[in-house]
């Protein structure tokens, strides 16, 4: 699938979820999640713009390939993979195994609502402070841009943050 | 875990099925299977003596890392992590963009046995022919042996074959 985003710094998450709540949204989720990026034993992943995560949340777990960014114009566009397990342990061991080194561990808490297509996930960034994403799965990529545009203008988000939380916590410790 | 097995030439897969079955053995499973195996993008497993397989069964799929064998003197023993998944096609996707490539098809009927901590699988592999595996789980690495030579000699079983059945495959098509 390919998904189309956007992030943006928040102007204060409480302010965010009060707004979505009044316009109609539904919480689908909340609580603490730890992604695991891995290095690629032969490929430098900064270079090629990928990504390997392994999510671990309360309620499961998830191993996610990103493919290179599509686009680069505000909304971001990047193929995703994504197998769910029961077992991060063992998926973690496996990876190892074939080489893959752990580089990066990113903690935040998320509370995820939806707004028909849209998704609004509300970011608490152990290290980064706070932001909003917003994407749509669904759609045709123009009217996913359109769709994004319209929430944007709803939630009064105007500073767009086109780095990834993984290049933002690279910058940091660099 | 570490497991410990040998596999041998099967004298003819029908007779040892009674022969289990008057043993009291349980069968467990039943069914084709196809085992996909795949080259490490800058590993060469063949050298390195290990695998990654992807297994499929009209009951489930599982991913497979094989590390080095341990021992050579007929039982062999290696570490084996295996994780299930029950969404194969988007497993082989994650590994295929990471960069491993499909290297082998491996297709069989497997039907397996349990006789108390013994496993016993009974094999007709396509290209290949009949083999049977004796597996042990549970028990210390010199048990499990002592187990493995008692069902060996119940079962008649006297064409010790030391390979796997990849690299029973790889020799047949070079």
């Amino acid at each position: 699938m390919i998904e189309v985003e956007s992030k943006y710094r928040s102007p204060g998450n409480e302010k965010i979820e009060k707004a979505l709540v009044k316009l109609g949204a539904t919480q689908i989720s909340n609580g603490p999640m730890e992604d695991l990026y891995f290095a690629h034993p032969s490929r430098d992943f900064g270079k090629t713009d990928e990504a390997l995560r392994l999510r671990k949340r309360e309620d499961g777990a998830e191993l996610t390939y990103k493919g290179p960014r599509i686009h680069a114009d505000g909304a971001k566009a990047r193929e995703e993979i994504t197998l769910r397990t029961d077992n991060p342990l063992t998926m973690q061991r496996i990876v190892e195994r074939l080489g893959f080194k752990e580089s990066y561990v990113l903690r935040k808490t998320r509370t995820s609502y939806m707004l028909d297509k849209l998704r609004v996930d509300i970011d608490d960034v152990e290290g980064l402070g706070e932001f909003v994403e917003l994407e749509v799965l669904t759609e045709s990529p123009e009217r996913s841009k359109q769709l994004l545009e319209l929430a944007r203008a709803e939630l009064g988000l105007e500073k767009l943050e086109p780095k990834t939380y993984l290049e933002m916590i690279i910058e940091k410790q660099s």
